[in-house]
């Protein structure tokens, strides 16, 4: 049983891989770089997005992934972007995480030919998410100082297999028992060398130096074909 | 191929619902109420534990689950309860909730005919924990200010199968822009009448009232056969 139920699993990463480089092709095709953005429910992702995405210096998508509701993707496109929202309900019982297939149900929605950035706000949890590739050339995510020191140990596959992380609502710091270096210790031993930035959705401070990221990001994609 | 997958998660969902009723029968058994204790990663799960099972008025244990590391179960052991650590990790690129059958393996290595209570503090994570039953008496989510007021409806079947929302980090309350009215306001919107406290696992605040509530579920468990 126990060995049956491992096979289901790895056919469904199989699958996914697959998928997921079917719409890298396509994404390559139309000449846009993509990101999977990640954080527990509630970091700041739509905020942090919201504060960025307007004043960036590329054509910019989004892709809102939630279990359900539509309440982030009416948030930004109050930015004039074409967003697209993506409902994980139906599926079993609501899935914790976007996949390569889902994904790909969205793209016709997407006008990939006029976009030279998609960001794709993946369904707030720090587990399945990071192990699920949609075709994406980079993973952000927010892990918002509310939330602990100890979540790089905790959440250990997320935090390895992002190139940057947004340490979020640095505002709150001096209210906290945060502790900041000890946080960037065990992101380090988790992930040696990784990015981070300190952020604050809500002030705005350190967004400036994430748009520029997002903006060198875009300029990454190779020109369409 | 759609067809398969739905017809694989069903299969996995009755499995779970059969060891969970073998599962109560063991728990009932031997005379434990079992509390299913759930939230997002980082909202204070652990610290509302070390804040109100040490002066329970009940013989409490702990099955901790996480996807990897033992820094909560190693806190919880302090207050020199019994404490069992369970990782998801082995699964499945680790698992984001724990399912009955996680928790049948780790019940040989409690000592349920000493217990009145039984926490199972789950993995941090707002949607699959709520979708597998593990055999538990109740569900207690713990949703912090922090995370914002648009989580009920987001994550709607977390916070309907609950019997009790604790509502953390009160303390913050004037350092955040969250509207504790609308936050109410949506969680009646999907759960109408839900019981729920305020409380703040970093002063104490409100945790009285839970240790309280915690009591009552202790008490309810019928006499060990």
């Amino acid at each position: 049983m126990h060995r049956t139920q491992v096979k289901v699993a790895e056919d469904a990463l199989d699958a996914n891989t697959t998928i997921a480089t079917a719409n890298r092709a396509d994404f390559d095709r139309h000449g846009v770089s993509v990101v999977n953005f990640m954080s527990a429910p509630g970091a700041g992702k739509t905020t942090l997005l919201e504060r960025t995405l307007d004043e960036l210096e590329a054509r910019v998508g989004v892709l809102e992934g939630d279990v359900q509701g539509s309440a982030d993707a009416d948030r930004l496109s109050a930015l004039h972007l074409p967003v697209v929202q993506l409902n994980t309900d139906p599926g079993f019982g609501g899935e914790c995480h976007l996949d390569a297939n889902m994904v790909r149900s969205a793209l016709g929605d997407l006008p990939l030919e006029e976009l030279d950035l998609l960001v794709i706000e993946n369904v707030g949890n720090l587990v399945c998410p990071a192990e699920f590739k949609v075709g994406e050339d980079a993973r952000v995510m927010v892990s918002s100082i509310t939330e602990g020191e100890d979540k790089p140990l905790k959440y250990p596959l997320m935090f390895r297999t992002c190139e940057l992380v947004l340490i979020n609502k640095i505002d709150l710091l001096e209210h906290l028992d945060f502790d900041l270096d000890l946080f960037l210790y065990n992101l380090d031993a988790v992930h040696p060398g990784i990015e981070h930035m300190l952020v604050s959705a809500r002030t705005g401070e350190g967004t400036g130096a994430f748009r520029e990221w997002l903006a060198g990001i875009a300029a990454r994609a190779p020109a369409a074909a």
